[in-house]
């Protein structure tokens, strides 16, 4: 008997639920939304992760993280990621990866005091949130415990209307820079993605740069490291990064878009997984913000 | 040069924080919490499961499903978990075990629809919400997206005063009941733990049984299912589960005990968590159920 937890199946109720509660899945609209309620997403912002463990597609947000994201884009140009080592997986948190050192020469495998004694390249600004003044918000319809949650072009997002201000909430996939005690220390030279329940904690208190938009499950399946914080401890517990590209540098690399978070769809894909049917008995009636999800696709 | 995301660390903040906030970490408050605000478990309520991938030791809550814990603990006793497997890993979401069937016969690694032949051994009642007249409920202080969020004597749980219920909520290691379409036919011989972002549409739409005390990493590791909804493809796949026992079983299985939410050092632990120092410049102020985990340990 295969059960299941989860099924966008015929509605199989003993007793039928009141009309309003009867919705086609969030997939569903989201496939049958028109072409006008997606956007395109630049290739420039996509970076293509390609590890012993399979290809990370990452979307990244240079609305957020300008500075960030230009550090960023800068050292895969360089091909800085290529041989670049998955240094760190923390079970139920984050898979975090490092970019070669700038010489060249020192693997990120040297032992973290060997490591500290070169040269940062560059130390960027905390890019932590944002003015909110010149975006649009669109906001959640429920209620978030940590702050006012909502959506900004396609992004999921908080927003503090007494500083002004908003940012990319912490979210299974959502890629964040690491960084060191001082605040202003993360280079982008060191990325994590989120494995686990949405660490809103460090909203505000880390540059979220972007998001997997695919290939997170081979990268979150990798063994966690025994070290403190879930470091690996030796080399060759490290899986290979081969290569990273910026999509705009591949080839015939497919187009993809982010469903318009402003959009009639996506309000209806909101409502959608509030008030799921068919395998629930029960409708939520809401929705955590990590849990709304932005539906994004490739272009065939 | 050794990045970290999170540190229990001396502070080393440019301005030191207004003093309501330098807190000791909340592990710090659990391990120096007295005796007495510590509950010790029931060795009838832990489920010891070893397979390939490692050993999970699970609690049992009989208080919220008596009666589908009371069939999977006289499924462990007489064995059906031996020799079972890990059927279903879906990326952020659920890992999925089963019994052998009934007959003993009939390997799980058949297809569903052989499967589906053999008599449900019986069927259990809905229990996927409980009467919160009997019960303590310690609310807690932040806003929850659901319902409202609490603690009822270690779990992490949720309340409706207009139906007088109280469950289990869904966060990462909570153990549930794999159902078909039908809401009263989980029978605790197909088990699932959560590994993602806390599944809250789920509450009171599946009969939660626990969670996860230790040893949920190697799990949440495993290789993702191909298959729709993360099923494996054949039997291959499927890691073996060698042994289940109740740690009473088990001669010389150490105690394990769970922090009481009704204490005041748990109190402190929601307020740690709430607000973060050391390397948080910005404290949340605030944390969701999920986020509010219940310590517990295995006592020496």
């Amino acid at each position: 008997m295969k059960k299941l937890l989860l099924l966008a199946a015929p509605l199989l109720l003993a007793q039928a639920p009141p009309p309003s509660l009867v919705n086609t899945s969030a997939d569903d609209i989201a496939a049958n939304a028109p072409g006008a309620h997606w956007l395109d997403i630049n290739p420039d912002h996509i970076m293509v992760m390609d590890s012993a463990a399979g290809r990370m597609v990452i979307q990244l947000a240079p609305q957020f993280a300008p500075q960030h994201v230009a550090a960023i884009q800068k050292l895969v140009r360089a091909g800085r990621f290529d041989d670049g080592r998955i240094v760190r997986v923390q079970d139920n948190y984050v898979v975090q990866w490092a970019a070669r050192p700038e010489s060249g020469k020192e693997p990120v495998s040297q032992p973290p005091d060997v490591r500290e004694q070169r040269v940062r390249p560059e130390r960027l600004p905390a890019e932590y949130e944002r003015p909110l003044a010149d975006v649009a918000f669109t906001p959640s319809p429920f209620k978030d415990s940590y702050a006012e949650a909502g959506f900004v072009s396609g992004w999921q997002a908080a927003r503090d209307t007494s500083t002004g201000t908003v940012w990319l909430a912490h979210c299974y996939g959502t890629v964040g820079v690491g960084r060191d005690m001082p605040p202003d220390t993360g280079d982008g030279a060191e990325l994590y993605a989120v494995i686990g329940h949405g660490p809103r904690h460090l909203d505000r208190n880390i540059a979220n740069v972007g998001r997997v938009l695919a290939g997170i499950e081979p990268h979150a399946a990798l063994p966690r490291g025994t070290e403190a914080l879930g470091f690996y401890k030796d080399e060759r517990q490290r899986t290979r990064i081969t290569r990273v590209r910026l999509a705009s540098q591949i080839p015939g690399f497919p187009k993809w878009q982010m469903m318009d978070t402003a959009s009639p769809s996506f309000a209806q894909v909101v409502q959608a997984r509030a008030n799921r049917t068919g395998f629930f008995v029960r409708q939520a009636g809401a929705a955590d913000l990590c849990t709304l999800k932005v539906a994004v696709r490739e272009v065939k």
